[in-house]
């Protein structure tokens, strides 16, 4: 299987929401040649191997809806209130989304009202009290110089009608939800009882997961500049490596399910000499396991620098117990940076060979960072592509992007996915012949 | 025409050149399961509109040869001498791509001599007498972290037996070629009479384009460094603006006949009110020119910032008389950042309407800067693609992107063209709708 | 004389301004231990050169008033409005002094009125009109990561009666003025016309120069951010002059009078060769001049880095005529950039040696900068302590600093000097061992 | 007593060591006006309070001896043989010392061999077998980009006998140490017993605290680039923070016995509002401690930035039973970072009030970054100095800096001293009336 796409028995059969029949004319300021119809598709394949079968039975392969403005767009633009939440741990470029997202309201569509309700979820729960941010262009104006987002974040769960009532009260005809997908499951949930009870709310996603693991969008935003960030603190390990007789650098990266961010920053700093990650199992000890591996590099070069993603390993645990869940119900992990710490230390300890471990958790100070200019413009489409879905009355769907170009997806078909590094693919390979790790990397089954 | 994608008339008969029959087994480590064969294409089409009337025809659509290490290589590792040249001006990325070449066929492949020809073609030349640098592991091993190339370059003529005397008289097997597309023009010359006199030489090319504009691929290295440090330049022409009343920031940017670094800076800074590019001209003078909307605009706002790609406007020197060509041919352009600047000065004094307008001209501090993790990432994938490509005797070709995948491209489908912005496509009318510039800007014709 | 050092007779008479008797508690929250008198001095001689002579006449050496807080002050700050004003060019730390003032005027002082007039003097003036902004903790929240000044700038003349007016109209009992020596002087006519009315208005001043040059601060804030930006450049040079055969980088930077950011950005990139600035005066043609040195150079090694100040060199421009004046009273100057590129030129190709130079002029773009984190402690401190000062009733005199403590300094003190390189000192003669440029370089007459 | 300033019972008794006779003349190319005598000197004393005690009694204050290039010299340049060590934690600014001593060496005075002794004293040691570097300039080009020591570093003993004997095999004449008190401690007994034994061997420190808190020094190198990357932590912290509700970001920065890095950032992000230093005691629990000062502030603005140093409230360790040592001697420290983390954290829980709790600790990305340009400049200038005072024939001192000059104090005057914050200046009083935590951290005794 390709990775991160889809099979058309996983998402041919799940529809785009759509409130209903779309009246208004688009408002757009002369209006582009950008006017996009539902019945332009976006296909997710890329090479003959993909399309032949597809050529053999005379059928179109999958595809996705594109996003873009459409000519007749459901909601009056002057009678309606939007709102906007943020949700999950931060990720580079929240700002710039919110900040697309009222412009585009206000300017390209002369919506008059959007709401910032506060910290996730929990700003639209009645416990919390918490009274939503007028967002205005003027509040918005140089928030995108600042990280974080400026509307608050949380996890945790929702009560369906409490939302639905938060909603209601504040006259909401729109809601972006920005968050991952635990987020988007909700977003889901809400969008049902919306269309069971019949209101005319819109409940548009766009996808924040700094992972880049959300299912069906090659791209999430906030990804590169992590990545751009992960480099300095895997520049700073090989320093500290290097400048030390038997030093070892190690980072532990940002990549619950999905080594990507590790990915991509070893192939960004090709010093890098061991690179773990969750889609790709290792043996620690024995023959041919890492730490044999790393002691026969330290008697040839005398430092060396580790890259491990937060997921990875964890079939190293297996033994101690269950694990918990954190309050978006994501499964608590064990941490592996701490384990191969110990492990390394108390390794070469009983060997009695001298080792100058340097261990590195950037974390928040990646999440923390404003977003790069590749994902502010990216941010900037995406924001107004999920402007255009709302105005259009589309619904239970998100945002995402594929082959250069932004489609909608249904909530559903990203729920309970991850999109994953296919160990058989350019990325990974590519990676393994540059640092010769695959020693003790379990490979994949040859499937040629 | 979807921009940048050729049609099977332009590329579809082109050959990729071959050095003949492969019979070395290819000796990477551990072989990966990454060896791909000639038989592997990569499609150039993304979208329902594209794939249909192939699907009507039944017959599959254009598609590029996929790049990667084939099982079987035409040179011998240990007899064979490698050579790199780099041409035209400076892209960030440059020593990552030298020092990926140099790995890559030391570690992977065994090659033990690899020369860098000094200052572009200009070191494969019999006048200039330059010695050429021998290129190691060690000479290579943190180049990464410095700007430019530390081969040099240069922009200038050549004379292609000048050339084969030189690689003879070097025992080169292999060269590769970076630089734009003058230079993959020299090079397909080069690759040409080399098969005329039957020499095992193998010419690939890694093209360089800081603005992006190399037909056939999608992306080129260095771009993504060049609009992050394009956005610093664009920010503080904001801030320039914005501190003075009346104020105008003004900033050129790279873009000889395609605008992406512009457009691309745009969308990153949102602050951006006018984008000037090469494919979409303008009217400066007269009702409902730039001149008089950036009047209406001062009046209401008090600062603008224009951000102009330097081969844009040249329709506004029509009148001036024929202009020369540079050291590398390319037709040299007026100076349209020069002529905003005096008009705009011009135009509000004649209105006695004060103004306070600062230049900003980033190019060199653009080219000159280190490449980003993205860029330096894809440098990687680029070398060691451009390195399988020659071990398995593929020649008069260069190493593309598209699609997720490393592709191989005859030069020759690159001869003479650009990609350019497609101004009915997302990227620019995205913009047009950010900007409210399309006053001004001669719109394309509606081609719906 | 020493560089900088005032001497008695020029700074020893003035007398800081007072607006009269301290009646009012300082609410300062829990008193710290800081609170200074005006007996309290600090010297500005700092060896045993400096001190012998006031040993041997057993007198104390000049010395400034020590600045911070008082335990009693002027103003009662519930009654009290503020004024704040930025003039001139702009400087990285602009916002974070304005934030400055206005979060220690509302937090430290309880002041609840802060007004920001807009674009410099302009903003006070009756024929401008321009409305002043109402600065509130809220308001500069978070512009310390913003450059440029969000009350705006200009240069340009002020009528003194109508700045008066404006002053009273709002009703302001301190202003704080932040600008060069240009607007201390207009800040000084101020004080002594609101003297002559014996109105109760204090004028204090910010010292803001990008070049490091205003006379009696051995600092002012911007110049660290400053440097650390033209480095940037500066590398950008040394990028560009290495690739080419024959390269030279040449990089223009601010320094009208004073070679600060030149001499600095040398020293912290070593790769610089030639550093021309106004203090050192310098030969450009014939037997040892910089174009035969350079000549030399490159046929040694050739590529070569050129850093010049602005006002350096005029003195090669002395036959061509008068020059004028900016709206800020500053002489205009001849542009040596332009005229070493088309001087460098015209030689080269004279001689018919390739000469492949580089020009970069980032003025723009550093000026353009937030402010570093030296920078930004730096402007905490200057703004607190204006005012403390202002509350303290005192008038016509800035903030300076000097040997680790923030002084008052009368505004007159400053007026029509300049800070300049001490060409026989540490500073520049470690750049001439360094750069070994000294043959060209007029040494100063030998004072030992 | 003034922070930092040595009172002369402790230093003004101790002597520059010296080789002897200085004989031959200085090769300096162009002698420049920088020839400073061994009698000119420095003094450390700032203003009047601290000056009129010595006018009373008509004698000179404390000073130190001017560093720079002195006429004659006692070493022949063409014989002699220089090595350095690194030694201790990396510092931003090492490979900028280095590469200065080499150039210095190499271009002032012509000596021809430079070894770098690897892995710090361990390289002079005869049992690690380790082969020092030649370097040269060639080897130091272009290091100054690179983070880390490219010779190594590390903590640890050191016998004198083997040291003496390393050198002598290396035929040393001038060894540079770079590295902090403990080093300094070492270098200091290597003197003395190089003096017992008359060899003409200068042993020469430059110091390196990248926590700014060796004796007798207003500045060391590395710590104005710590400060800037400790504020991108700071920053995130505050992202972190305001984006939860009752959002708290902890960062621990270096700073074991001195609170320069804690302070310093915490004035150029004005948004932290503890900041723990090991100057200034706190207390944790109770009333008026900091938990109930937390408690209240996140009550009313529901988000919190602490800043913590290492050092910080080991009182609060006390009766945890003795603490270890580090292979450099130095005291190894309790955990302050994570013992706030779970006192907070247990505190909030106990309570029932919900807290999102961030904890960075950045150290080695801190350690672990290249000089800003001010540090470049500064270690230029430090480096160039260790050279000349070698040369002179100098010993058994280091190189500092005092009210912009550089100056020689002897490996003694620091020994077991360390400069500290003074809780009743300017920097820690600013703090205080910035960040109004004063009431839970102790108080110093007021001494007006």
């Amino acid at each position: 299987m390709k990775s991160g796409v889809p099979k058309s028995e996983e998402s041919g059969d799940l529809v785009i929401g759509s409130l209903g029949e779309r009246a208004v004319a688009n408002p757009l300021h002369k209006p582009p040649h950008m006017y996009v119809t539902d019945e332009q598709k976006v296909t997710v394949y890329s090479s003959s191997e993909d399309l032949l079968p597809y050529f053999q039975r005379n059928e179109m392969p999958p595809m996705f809806e594109r996003a873009g403005p459409r000519e007749e767009i459901f909601f009056n633009p002057s009678e309606l209130t939007c709102g906007i939440v943020t949700c999950g741990g931060l990720c580079p470029g929240l700002n710039d989304v919110i900040r697309t997202i009222v412009l585009s309201l206000h300017w390209q569509y002369g919506v008059q009202k959007v709401l910032g309700f506060r910290y996730g979820y929990a700003g639209l729960s009645s416990r919390a009290q918490l009274e939503p941010m007028t967002l205005t262009p003027q509040t918005v104006d140089s928030i995108q110089h600042e990280a974080g987002t400026i509307i608050g974040s949380s996890r945790g769960d929702r009560e369906v009608g409490d939302m639905i009532s938060a909603l209601r009260k504040h006259n909401i005809g729109a809601l972006f939800v920005v968050g991952g997908d635990g987020t988007f499951s909700g977003a889901h949930e809400l969008s049902q009882e919306i269309a069971r009870r019949k209101l005319p709310i819109a409940v548009v996603g766009v996808p924040k997961t700094i992972d880049n693991d959300i299912f069906c969008s090659e791209r999430t935003f906030g990804f590169s500049t992590a990545v751009e960030e992960a480099r300095h603190a895997v520049a700073a390990a090989h320093t500290e490596a290097k400048a030390a007789w038997n030093g070892v650098g190690l980072v532990k990266l940002m990549g619950r399910d999905s080594g990507f961010i590790a990915a991509n920053a070893t192939l960004a700093n090709s010093d890098v000499n061991y690179c773990l990650i969750p889609e790709a199992p290792f043996s620690m000890e024995g023959a041919g396991g890492m730490l044999e591996h790393l002691e026969q590099r330290l008697a040839r070069k005398h430092h060396a620098v580790i890259v491990v993603a937060e997921g990875a390993g964890q079939h190293l645990f297996k033994e101690s117990g269950p694990v918990g869940h954190d309050a978006s119900g994501n499964m608590k992990y064990k941490d592996i940076g701490l384990f191969l710490k110990e492990n390394l230390k108390r390794h070469f300890q009983n060997k009695n060979i001298p080792l100058i471990l340097k261990y590195i958790d950037p974390s928040y100070t990646i999440r923390g960072c404003p977003a790069n200019a590749d994902d502010s413009a990216f941010c900037l489409m995406l924001g107004q592509n999920a402007v255009h879905a709302a105005m259009a009355g589309k619904t239970d769907m998100f945002i995402s992007y594929w082959n250069h170009h932004f489609t909608h997806v249904p909530f559903q078909a990203a729920a309970g996915k991850r999109k994953k590094i296919d160990t058989c693919g350019t990325l990974w390979q590519t990676l393994l012949a540059t640092t010769e790790q695959c020693d003790f990397i379990q490979c994949p089954v040859d499937h040629k």
